[in-house]
């Protein structure tokens, strides 16, 4: 953290985004690649993405004639689900209730796509930084035909630790997390946030349920609401961190689905992971370059520095402290 | 690779650094921020680098009370090669004896380092966009007292392999890609480089030798030539396919040193890594975002798609043909 830096600083985003634009595919009433309109939609709005990575027939590649050249199909669909129908909002900015019509699209899309596939993973990209290619708020769904790595090592993980000490990985993580203190950002009645003791991104963050809860649609509606106020509360920490609207990756991991659903999947435990890229201002991010790439992931400042710096922060809104 | 793209576009970093600049540290003559000053350099230059992420005396955390809470102490050193007196030029830009220089000092830092540290990693960060801070022509060596992570899934993958096949993983693998050659981008007498097959990023590249090493000391004088030769020839591909200086992350991978050299090797091959960000043009990068961060990497273009596109651009670098 010592280091000068002379590297690269990030544009700052622009700050003004229309409330509407029509030429914005995301928008009610806009025109999408595919030539279809969307509906004047009031509170989320799901759809097909015009442009998937993942296609239900995608053909299969034939058998291999060698050990080291092993591919297989990947089949699946990539939705996009809309929060809002205004352009210029994020979800801090959004109300409680508002956060909620999204946590419950968040367990329809899982219950719908799950009776089909495997995997659902819904995912925010959130800036530019990101890789975010529309300030809509959104995010996107991708249902997938496989486990997907991450979430054939969390697998891993959680049913080795269930069967080694008979209780789910991530339920007793939470409970020691509470314990310690050091690396707790949030708690409510139903969910903790905390910077993980294996965090590799400086402000990265778990996002738990205290009860044991193996996917989105379990969820109850008490929990629905507290998961949407500390929600908003961890976005709004995180914008006023740099007093930016901060960029992050997130996504949920819940038990496997689809066919794979009427297994015992007592060893997961449902969780969302932060990803956020910024290190020391609105414009200067970690790089997850050179030794990360190629050794080891390393950390500018530690889980429990960060853990205070974002307890310390309001959980009111820089942007609407200042009206 | 048919979305429309209205995300981040990259800053085109500065055509013109200054060949010396005495206020940059990694300049021959100039003053560090330890207060050393550099010598006048002629060839490569190696130092201790004034900001380490690893230190020699790292203390122990001590004993754990809980498994989920394991941490050990990270000790190494951390050390800066620049590769060329000048800051305006880059390993494409240099000759073939200059990169040979580069070649040895690489060889000799890893005997270095390696009596002692059981792993060296040589790494380059080139470009803004990969968190290089300095334009000076340099990389890095950090030398850990631990197997990182990387390393320890490539040391369990290659020796897999070799209790099951008999052969070296990457040994069997280059022949296979010689037999097959869709993913080929240059051969010499002693080195392959090809767009692996299990590629992640879209120009990522893998530099092999034909023969089985182990080390970069290892390497003859005729194969440290011909690697000179086919690094200047890949980088100069790289350059041209954007016409930009190409950023990347580059790495090298040999069998572990120090306490562990004396053990068996057989089954680890060496080889360098090429982690190149950009996708479409010399602005627009891919994004490791959202489902690669949560889920699994995926790729906009195939891998034979990226090998045909390398291979058939000119082995002249396009400011030289400019001339
Ligand atoms: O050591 P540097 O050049 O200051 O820093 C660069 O390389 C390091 C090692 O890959 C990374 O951890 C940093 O994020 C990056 O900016
Ligand atoms: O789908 P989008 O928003 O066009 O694309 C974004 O998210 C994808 C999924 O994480 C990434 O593969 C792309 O690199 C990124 O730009």
């Amino acid at each position: 953290m010592k280091r000068p830096w002379q590297g690269q600083v990030e544009h700052q985003p622009l700050t003004t985004v229309p409330r509407h634009d029509p030429h914005n595919p995301l928008c009610p009433g806009a025109t999408r690649a595919n030539g279809e309109v969307n509906p004047d939609y009031e509170g989320t709005f799901l759809f097909d993405n015009d442009f998937p990575a993942l296609q239900p027939d995608a053909p299969s590649p034939g058998p291999s004639d060698h050990p080291l050249f092993q591919a297989e199909a990947a089949q699946g669909v990539c939705k996009v689900m809309c929060f809002h129908p205004w352009s210029d909002v994020t979800l801090p900015l959004m109300s409680v209730p508002e956060i909620r019509a999204v946590v419950d699209a968040w367990a329809s899309v899982t219950e719908e796509l799950g009776a089909q596939y495997p995997w659902v993973q819904i995912f925010e990209n959130k800036g530019a930084m990101m890789g975010c290619s529309n300030p809509h708020p959104h995010c996107q769904v991708w249902a997938s035909s496989f486990l997907p790595d991450v979430a054939q090592r969390e697998e891993r993980c959680q049913r080795a630790y269930q069967s080694q000490h008979g209780e789910p990985l991530l339920v007793e993580y939470g409970r020691q997390e509470l314990l310690r203190k050091e690396r707790l950002v949030l708690t409510s009645e139903h969910w903790l946030v905390l910077v993980p003791f294996w965090a590799v991104w400086p402000f990265q963050t778990l996002l738990l349920p205290r009860r044991h809860v193996r996917r989105l649609p379990e969820l109850t509606p008490a929990e629905r609401d507290d998961l949407s106020s500390i929600m908003k509360k961890l976005l709004t920490k995180y914008d006023n961190l740099f007093e930016t609207s901060f960029p992050y990756s997130m996504g949920w991991h819940g038990a496997p689905t689809g066919s794979e659903a009427g297994a015992n999947w007592d060893h997961w435990q449902l969780h969302a992971h932060y990803y956020p890229p910024l290190l020391r201002s609105a414009t200067v991010r970690k790089f997850m370059v050179g030794y990360e790439m190629l050794a080891q992931a390393q950390r500018d400042l530690t889980p429990e520095q960060a853990a205070e710096r974002l307890r310390a922060l309001p959980e009111v809104h820089y942007r609407l402290g200042q009206k």
